[in-house]
């Protein structure tokens, strides 16, 4: 290991071998903390090239088991790397598993400022996102799809490497963010997947130079790995849609899937249908996946395949037809803009954090969710606004949260007199 | 601590005052080793400024003891990077007791290649480095000089540090070696110190650059910490003098004394003598210096102190007229010149794996020395040697050992047809 910190401290390669070694050696406990964490900031500040990351990842996926399925397939993921009010996995899988692709989601809870679709999901009473690996399986093939939370079975490695980089300041590396999100999922047994890498003021990356090299990395890094991995860059310079926060965008779910979703989700979810179709080959062209997605829709297919997917996860249906059956904020209150004027900016972050303040969100890992809270967005970037009109609606439960959430939403939103010039939906397509 | 991390990742200047916490944290323990080996790491790639390092040494020098001295100074020791041969501080620290400066001398052991001061006075009969700090002190003001071994009541954060970078691959960083050097040294109550920065084949630093950027390094950080610290860059491209190997050196350094020693160590012993004098103000020019350390030496007075410490180190002073009661090795061995030509080069890292695999020197800290055992060198660099002709005589004690001792030392010699360039013996005063 010493002579391996070296190498990549001074900017060398690592053998693909050693590589292997180092990683199950960390895993297995014969690598002590002290040493990783030498190694990841030197990886951290040198980087790895597309070998060597596609040795550490394949490692990471050999630390634990591979999940195998032995139906029809394709079976396909979709993963962002985070945002606010990206509620897109949810239309986004009944959709596919209506195009023929069976979709094993494994997604992730909120933390800090982006919102999770683990969380979203269990607002709806009875929903579960602990299934075991089995019942997972079997839900993937007989509905289609499935979303569950990252097992402890499936690229152990991650878990522990991550736990270690939190504290040592070495998150925000590329290679090392692209092993952790593909390593998890090419244990989830997937042909495919399709990355949405947020750019913009909610996102982690806020410079589009950072967005597209993670992209590229990712893509280059799937092919190391045998994985076809389709790269689009989105914007995430203000919030999705119309809601942030967990029952309201599972409301705002079902609108998506009765067709009358706000334009930004509706896109978002057949664009990513449409490149996902073309790669699992149920669709030759772009164009025509977006034709079948958009029938998926408004046939009913898709709502009803999502019905299909909560019941199987012991959640209460009934909430497609009765939104009144999912947790509700006791109180609301209008968020007004202070003046006239196009609104300008988001800084979406704030907007997450007003969320957290809420208690929609959470601080850390083990904080408790609030499903029923969260914000409706009145506005959209560019738009003139007079004075004391809606910039958003809060919903709440305690007036004691209020002055924080006001707090982070006055520093949210700038309000001026030029139109501004408004960031396209999609960035990039790689 | 984590972004202290994350500053010195990106290439930022740590608060000094943050970085006393950080060292001070680190040695009680409520900085985690993995935080440590992740922020060694980052300051081994992206480096210290000077008011950077100047706050961590002294932080380290505050985890522990600081030395005070209350005799009539001045009072100031000499430090080598190490070498092979280099038994310099022997003759030299009762050089400096006669002009008048004491020489409170902390010292270190041989590893690797390397030897060390320590290992090469315990050859002596009875002499002990292991002595309590006030007997030190005493025997400072009394006799002039005493030489010991690092305590564990000075500077322990450097104890700690070190033994983290010794398993994390970040030991070779100039300012954590200048840290290291001058924290211990400022704790042992010195006003000024000489840098002995060794160049070559048997030196830490092989490239003259690095050994620069190092010497310019203490000179600067001692500065900041209010040391004089005066740094010589000196070559170590062969053995210095005739002999490697412990209880040989003191032969040699009783030779010195006498004013019979080689013309590199007797060089050094004078040109360092003469740097100090002027330090410490007990001489105008290094010329004055020069002038007064030759006469200590023809006079017989530094010879009659080195008898003295050694006495007050419960060592046999006897040694200096009868060698006999040194330890000799039982055997001894010419190795040859295989060819007829110049010596154009030595390894000398080589010659001192030699002398660790007669058991002369260590692979590990733990492992015992053999004090008789060692080279005596026969040839200098740029002699013509026809083949056959010595180019040293082996001392050792087992049969066994020599096939490896052998082995170092064929590849240690470059013999060739062409007349060399010989390095100079000093190569820069900082």
């Amino acid at each position: 290991m010493y002579s391996d910190i070296e190498t990549k401290r001074d900017g060398g390669v690592l053998d693909p071998e050693r590589i292997g070694r180092i990683v199950q050696g960390y895993t297995d406990g014969k690598i002590p903390d002290y040493q990783m964490s030498a190694m990841l900031m030197a990886i951290f500040i040198r980087g790895m090239n597309t070998a060597e990351l596609t040795a550490w990842t394949r490692a990471m996926i050999n630390s634990g088991e591979v999940l195998c399925f032995s139906g029809q397939g394709p079976y396909l993921d979709k993963h962002s790397t985070g945002g606010v009010g990206d509620k897109v996995s949810l239309p986004l899988a009944p959709v596919l598993a209506e195009l023929g692709i069976h979709v094993p989601m494994i997604s992730g809870r909120g933390l800090g400022h982006t919102g999770g679709t683990l969380d979203k999901l269990e607002s709806i009473p009875g929903f579960r996102t602990d299934l075991e690996v089995p019942v997972f399986k079997r839900i993937v093939d007989e509905s289609g799809c499935c979303i569950i939370g990252q097992t402890a079975s499936l690229a152990p490695a991650d878990k522990k490497l991550y736990a270690l980089r939190d504290v040592t300041a070495t998150v925000a590396s590329i290679p090392l963010i692209a092993s952790s999100i593909l390593s998890k999922k090419a244990a989830a047994g997937i042909s495919g997947l399709l990355m949405d890498v947020k750019v913009g003021s909610g996102a982690f990356m806020r410079a589009f130079k950072d967005a597209r090299k993670l992209a590229e990395t990712l893509v280059a890094l799937g092919g190391g790995l045998g994985l076809r991995v389709k790269a689009l860059i989105t914007d995430m310079n203000q919030v999705l849609g119309r809601t942030a926060g967990n029952a309201l965008e599972v409301i705002e779910t079902i609108e998506v899937l009765k067709g009358s979703g706000p334009a930004d989700v509706v896109a978002l979810v057949e664009e990513f249908a449409a490149q996902m179709a073309v790669l699992a080959q149920v669709a030759e062209t772009v164009e025509e996946g977006r034709e079948k997605a958009r029938l998926t829709i408004s046939s009913g297919a898709a709502l009803a395949r999502f019905g299909r997917m909560v019941e199987a996860q012991g959640g209460d249906a009934g909430i497609i037809d009765d939104s009144g059956r999912l947790p509700q904020a006791p109180l609301s209150r209008v968020f007004p803009s202070r003046r006239d004027g196009f609104l300008q900016k988001e800084d979406c972050a704030r907007i997450g954090q007003a969320v957290v303040a809420l208690g929609g969100g959470r601080r850390r890992l083990e904080d408790k969710v609030d499903p029923a809270v969260g914000l409706v967005m009145k506005a959209r970037l560019g738009q003139r606004l007079s004075a004391g009109q809606p910039l958003a609606m809060i919903h709440y439960r305690n007036e004691e949260t209020l002055p924080e959430v006001e707090e982070w939403l006055k520093s949210a939103f700038v309000i001026g007199d030029e139109m501004p010039d408004v960031p396209p939906l999609i960035h990039d397509v790689l």
